[in-house]
């Protein structure tokens, strides 16, 4: 497997990334990690790191789209960045997958303008992976399309349940729909309407999920617009750090062991912390596209990597146009 | 200030309903519990909890809507309920205040139907509070109402804003609206209409909030549509329990004094849990109607009683009705 990885993208790129890339080419010498930027900073950054893996390469791109730049313009004017070069690579033909912590917005257009939508995908969707006591959850849509209709869900559904079958390896996953009560007839229009599309189309539909119960892990897919998968993400985030701090606070107040504490605690955010534990797969796009978060360091980039080439390995994309191709009513 | 009390709602309804309210009127001489419900269960729980104070007071009502009774046809066949008897007696304006942890669809429908709406108010609204380390921020939808206009969302904040400012005695309370994204213009068609309106309206707007700012106290209240108010709610629920269960492993594992720590985190779970904290006022109704979590024991019961007596005191009712009847645009 070949991945082209955004070398420029994120908060602490170049440095990180190269970072994670190396730690992956190391661990996986049946991986190429293609790491497309400016030349000479990766190449500076692999020198000082010691002894360069073989499967390490470097394609050069000029050009930088920042973490502010207006996606659809910047992707429009700066075709030598590392971003649009690296998604080039995938239309080639020339990486199986691609891999960004930068500028989400842009990341996404580059998949969905330049790379291109598998036919009959009306919205490419972001599949997060939240985590549970019983492993990941994937959540669809996290945040790409705010105004969907019961139709883009549904396609969601079907998106969701072909991944979660090919590289999380579930046989027949459950899929259930985010909403604000578990009985059917529950929640607003677009919920209630989807209920209907999803209790006929042949997916192993469970039925409604509340915020509560998609932590519980209920089911294995959750669906639902990009607005409220947003704001499933990032209320959770908020929560989690809220709680850590209070955490903090008291068990340093009682123990006094204040370093010890520290530690454990940060070790069980990096546990909870879903937008540091890799990447998250564009659904419906052409190609294996992978977004990161912006803040990642070179531990989630290197988990970042190994999800975008595990998504190529799978053979989820042939999967969904195979799916799209033959179902009925989806 | 008399709180009518609905003695039967709630999953430890009467014993615990009347052990919070006893703790309430053990500490406020000054306000007048009517407990409201089936007379000799009452009476027997009072019994043998010793002493009754004098403030206490028992209303009989042989009717109990149960938890899942369908709200509107329950309120209407069962007009000698507790719940129902609760809200005739701040309609007649023999009580100041109603609280109930029982069916919440049914108390909405009581609220909203028997004591009725404040003019001009299109859609009361739940203000639930959630926590936060600076104080407690005001969450208007918590969940009434699952399809919002623009317009709907606009009279939340003017509700949720004067509740704050009377209730909660905050000076021009910071206004936020809950969207995907901090900048004007992010969001979907719902938020961006609402932003407009907002930006216009006289409120101490703040602009957007995301799902992590709300758990900062980016803002004093935060507005959306009680389907996101829901997932946000329900899914910061599921995350802190998830981290609680982890950590209490992880702890646990490493210092062995289990119990100790599980109190540690027990301490932490009840200063967090939003859910269990008291209650939540129905906003726009005319009169205080407040409703607490089914699964409310006597602490939470006694603090939701204390949110339906600050709220009568307070005059929040009067003071919605009175800019209502004067605001422009609202």
């Amino acid at each position: 497997m070949k991945v082209a990885v955004d070398a420029m993208g994120g908060d602490h790129a170049p440095f990180e990334v190269v970072k994670g890339a190396i730690s992956v080419a190391q661990e996986d010498s049946l991986t190429d990690i293609l790491l497309v930027g400016i030349e000479h900073e990766i190449q500076s950054i692999l020198h000082a790191s010691g002894s360069v893996p073989p499967n390490i390469h470097i394609v050069g791109a000029p050009e930088i789209i920042g973490m502010g730049d207006h996606p659809a313009q910047a992707i429009r004017r700066k075709r030598n960045s590392s971003l649009v070069v690296a998604g080039d690579l995938v239309l080639r033909g020339a990486a199986d997958a691609t891999f960004s912590a930068g500028n989400t917005g842009a990341a996404m257009a580059v998949a969905m303008l330049d790379i291109g939508r598998i036919p009959g995908v009306d919205r490419p969707a972001i599949a997060a992976t939240l985590p549970t006591r019983a492993g990941g959850v994937l959540l669809v849509d996290a945040g790409a399309n705010v105004d969907c209709s019961p139709q883009n869900l549904l396609q969601f559904a079907l998106l969701g349940s072909i991944y979660a079958e090919r590289v999380l390896h579930l046989a027949s996953p459950s899929v259930g729909l985010l909403n604000i009560g578990a009985e059917p007839g529950k929640g607003n229009d677009l919920t209630k309407a989807t209920f209907e599309l999803l209790s006929k189309c042949g997916l192993n539909f469970y039925g409604n999920v509340e915020g509560k119960g998609v932590f519980e892990h209920e089911v294995d897919v959750v669906v639902c617009d990009g607005f409220a998968g947003n704001i499933l993400l990032k209320s959770g985030e908020g929560v989690a750090e809220l709680i850590l701090q209070i955490l903090a606070q008291e068990l340093v107040f009682e123990h006094g062991d204040r370093d010890h504490m520290l530690a454990t605690l940060h070790k069980t955010l990096t546990r909870i912390d879903y937008a540091d534990t890799g990447g998250a797969p564009l659904l419906g796009v052409n190609g294996v596209s992978v977004i990161g978060h912006g803040r990642s360091k070179a531990r989630a980039i290197a988990n970042g990597i190994k999800v975008a080439r595990d998504g190529a390995a799978s053979g989820y994309v042939q999967a969904i146009k195979t799916a799209l191709s033959t179902e009925v009513g989806v």
